[in-house]
C-alpha cells in the first residue's frame, strides 16, 4: 500500500490560497517528502502526518519553489523529536544548495545525508519503498521520480504443508531465501506462486515532454505530472520554459498506460485550472486536478 | 504620515493561521519591510502593497523566523519589476547569511546592499524617514528599530510676506536654508515657527527587557512588541530564551510614555493571545493584540 498527501499544487511561488508544489508519500514506514518550497511547512500542518516519520526529502530541482522551504522543514522535523538520519536525494547541486539554506538552522539533532543523482538511479529505502529516478529537460538538472513497493509473490500454504515445511520456516521461503529440513532443502520457487505487480506512484515535474518519460513511468498505479499551463496554445510557451501543458501530460499518462492522472504545479496566472481540465480528459479519460491536503491510498489491485 | 502593516505575529515557525511577525512601513517614498520568515511573501498578498515600492529590508536577528523568506521576497520584488537599488540592514552576519539563502534566487534585476549594523546607528532612507537602532538582548544579535519621520517647523507665511521674501524661496527656507533678496540675507528662524515633534514607531523582537529600550522607543506613537508569552507566569521561560512576556512590553510602553502598544511574536503555544490582553492592560491601558493584515496610519498630532 502507498499513502499520498499532496501538499500543493502551485508553481513559481505560493499565493495565499495555492501552496507550493510538494508531495508526501508513506509505504510501511518509509516516508518521503519530494519538493519542498517556501511554505511546505505550512502546508504540511493542514494534514495529520507527523514531521518526525520523515526519513527521505526527494528534491526535483534547485530552483527556490521547489527548495526553499528546506530550512524550515528540518527545523519542523528536528522539533518533532526525530534523532534518526535523514536522507536528501536531489540532482548535482544539492549539496552546495542545502549547505547554504541550512544556514539559518545551524544544529539539527539529527545527521543529514545529501545524496546527489544524474538520473537513472534506484535505491531501496530502509523499509522496502524503492526510489528511482530520470533525467528529464528542464532549465537547470531535475530528476522525476518513481515510487515503487514491490510484492512478494504469494506463499502456497498448502504446496508447504504437503511438503512438510514446519510453519516457523514459512517466512524465510517468503521473503526468498531457502531453507533445510532434516537434511533436506527446500527453495522458495517450490512454495511461492508466479510474480505478482508491485505498486507504483510517478512524480514528474518541471519538465519538457520527453521521449524516456512514458517508460519511467509505465504502469504507474498514478502519475502526478506537472501541467504548468492549461491551455494547449501556451504549448510554445510552456516547451520554452522547460514545462507542459495538460494534454502533454495526458498524452504521458495515456502512452505510460498509467491508471490514474493528477495535474499539478499550476502557473499562478491560471487562476482556475479546472477550465482547462477537459483537455487533459479528452486524451487521457483519468486525469484531475490535484487539490491541497488532497490525500490517496494505494492499494493492490487484488486486495 | 507613517502607514503601517502587519504582516504576521507568530514567533518560532509559522502556522497556518498565523503568518511569522514581520512588518511593512511606509513614509512617502519610502518603504521598508522589517523581517522576513518563511512565507512573508504569501502573507505580504494578503495586503495591497506593492512589493516594488520596497526599497530597504531591516532584519532584527538572523534566526530562521525571521529571516528564511528573504530569497521568496526578494524574488517577488524582482517579479515586480523595480529595478532601483534595495538596502537591506541587519546585525553582524546579515552578509553572509543573505548570500547563502539567496542561492536559489541567483540573478536579481536590481543591486542589494547590505549593511551590518551593531546598533546605535542612525540612518535617513531617500525619502527622509530615519531609521535607527538599539542593540538588545537576544541569544544571539539582534536590533530593535525606530522609524521617525522629522516633522519641519511650521513655515509663517504672515512673517514672510512681511519680510517681502519672495513666494518662489518660501521652500528654500522652509527647507532650512537661508535666502538672499536683493543683498539681504534671511535666516529660517525668521520665518519658521518652534520645533514640532516627529512622528515615530517601535519595533522590538526578540528580546529580554534592558534598560535601554524605553528610551529607545521614548514618545512613540505606536511600539509594536514582542509578547511571546502572555501569561506572567512565564517570565523565567520568556527571559531564559530572550523574550518577554505582556506585561513586561506594557511596562516598556508605560515606560517610554507610548502613546499605543501592538503586540506580537506569539508561541505557537499560546493559541489566543486575546486571553492575556488583560495582563498588559492593567500596566499600560493603550496594549492591543496584534493582527495580521491590520494596518495602520499614524498621523502627526494637529494634522
Amino acid at each position: 500500500m502507498i499513502d499520498l498527501c499532496l501538499l500543493g499544487t502551485g508553481g513559481m511561488m505560493p499565493l495565499p490560497e495555492r501552496w507550493l508544489s510538494a508531495l508526501l508519500v508513506r509505504s510501511q514506514r518509509d516516508v518521503v517528502l519530494v519538493d519542498c518550497g517556501e511554505g511546505t511547512q505550512v502546508s504540511w500542518r493542514y494534514s495529520n502526518w507527523n514531521f518526525r516519520d520523515v526519513g527521505t526529502i526527494a528534491l526535483t530541482h534547485l530552483h527556490a519553489d521547489h527548495v526553499a522551504g528546506i530550512a524550515g522543514v528540518l527545523f519542523m522535523i528536528a522539533h518533532s523529536n526525530r534523532s534518526e538520519d535523514l536522507t536528501i536525494f536531489g540532482p548535482p547541486g544539492t549539496y552546495q544548495v542545502v549547505q547554504a539554506l541550512t544556514i539559518v538552522v545551524p544544529r539539527l539533532p539529527f545527521t543529514v545525508r545529501i545524496v546527489e543523482l544524474e538520473g537513472g538511479e534506484t535505491h531501496t529505502l530502509p523499509d522496502g519503498l524503492e526510489l528511482s529516478t530520470l533525467k528529464v529537460d528542464h532549465r537547470i538538472p531535475c530528476l522525476a521520480y518513481r515510487f515503487t513497493r514491490h510484492r512478494a509473490p504469494k506463499f502456497d500454504a498448502e504446496r508447504a504443508r504437503a511438503l512438510d515445511i514446519p510453519i516457523t520456516l514459512w517466512g524465510t521461503l517468503q521473503s526468498g531465501s531457502s531453507v533445510d529440513v532434516d537434511g533436506q532443502t527446500f527453495s522458495p520457487d517450490q512454495v511461492l506462486g508466479p510474480p505478482r505487480s508491485g505498486l507504483s506512484v510517478g512524480f514528474v515535474t518541471d519538465t519538457r515532454v520527453t521521449s524516456d518519460i512514458p517508460n519511467f513511468v509505465r504502469d504507474a498505479e498514478l502519475l502526478i505530472c506537472e501541467g504548468t499551463y492549461g491551455d494547449p496554445e501556451l504549448r510554445e510557451r510552456a516547451e520554452k520554459r522547460g514545462h507542459m501543458v495538460f494534454d502533454q501530460a495526458a498524452t504521458i499518462a495515456r502512452e505510460a498506460n498509467a491508471r490514474r492522472l493528477i495535474l499539478t504545479h499550476f502557473s499562478p496566472a491560471m487562476l482556475d485550472p479546472d477550465n482547462y481540465l477537459h483537455h487533459a480528459q479528452a486524451i487521457f479519460r483519468h486525469s484531475s486536478i490535484g487539490q491541497a491536503h488532497q490525500t490517496i491510498t494505494l492499494s493492490f489491485r487484488d486486495e
